[in-house]
């Protein structure tokens, strides 16, 4: 019984996704769908990810929190448009809450658009919200345990960033076991190590971006649109 | 109509809880349901509570863990009983769960059971599972925002371990602002300032559980059993 209501929930999700991803593409936008434990740094990155690339990408932002907008906050005074998603306690986004904020953001003048979900290693990657792809940070202050322990967020990811690698002197986190960990579970993954504090390793990061605004366009363009 | 279903769910839950906690009590054994993100330091504080008061104590450890006994093999290593609990991917264990594997544990000579809930911040502090008191570990890699970003767990805990202490100097973590906000949601909870990996600061964690193992006990001798 309560699977089945699980499943009607994923599958309504799924469409309502469809929707989102369908509305976003005809505008030739990336959407990025962000992943990761409370304190990972995904709003860190996402600082970052703004100072790097707002010169040359329109990009905004969706915060999806519980209750408070201190992420939302902290993307606002980076200088680019972000609209607040609070759950009121859920564990993760779904697609009709994205579906329902998109009228705030100003679509005919974006190339990028992150959606940085609630953090939680499980919940969020089962559902949808209308993403290109997803992206997870895992910092390494987690263990490098956390890839086996918490697959699917790893299976569903097209990129994994390793934050926190400034701090790897400091803890016994094996990198080897980490890298190999994530590979096993996702051949295909790009895997990036970085510091979203010292901005090492970054490159990595705002470089597959850009090939995935780049490719989003492009396929637009090919659509002759 | 996914909200109903939702508070059914919630419902039974606490039911099957109370009857947990009521088989629990009466045999005097103190049940803790330990919380937190994946990463935070949730086994190594079992390692090292374990390795501190097993000479004084008898212990057992429930592992729930969405896929993998990895957890549940650390625990064993320590020589005492334990039992994993696998989700299949679900978000946080649930009263039913754990009434479903006290047969596997000799509860004629247990005073402490220990219960390491799934790495989540958010989903298993809405369901009790038979304990007596909850503990919320947060890592201060995971930042000083986390207590007002996920209230609901600090608010439900008895007890908070502020963990990985040791990588303070490394971080920009703001422990006074981290307790001034744990307190504002928790005035009552006992906060415990602490490294799992060097075992600086434990005491205090000891001792908390030793006087709850200790009241619990008191308590059913109170009654007369």
């Amino acid at each position: 019984m309560e699977i089945k209501v699980m499943a009607n929930i994923l599958d309504k999700n799924d469409r309502l996704a469809a929707e989102v991803n369908a509305l976003l593409s005809d505008r030739g936008i990336f959407v990025l769908n962000l992943l990761g434990s409370p304190g990972s740094g995904k709003t860190a990155l996402l600082e970052r990810t703004i100072a790097a690339l707002r010169d040359e990408l329109r990009l905004a932002v969706i915060e999806g929190d519980l209750f408070t907008d201190k992420d939302a906050a902290r993307i606002a005074r980076q200088g680019v448009p972000v609209v607040q998603i609070n759950t009121g306690g859920g564990c993760h986004l779904d697609a009709n809450m994205v579906k329902g904020v998109l009228g705030s953001l100003d679509l005919a003048r974006l190339d990028l658009l992150i959606i940085e979900n609630v953090g939680n290693l499980v919940c969020p990657a089962e559902f949808n919200i209308g993403e290109d792809a997803k992206a997870t940070v895992l910092s390494i202050t987690e263990g490098e345990d956390k890839p086996l322990k918490y697959p699917l967020v790893f299976k569903q990811a097209s990129a994994v960033v390793l934050n926190k690698i400034d701090l790897l002197p400091y803890t016994s986190f094996d990198l080897a076991a980490a890298t190999e960990d994530i590979a096993s579970i996702n051949p295909g993954i790009v895997l990036i190590t970085a510091s979203c504090r010292t901005g090492e390793g970054l490159e990595g990061w705002y470089g597959w971006l850009q090939d995935r605004v780049a490719a989003k366009k492009n396929a637009k363009g090919g659509k002759g649109q």
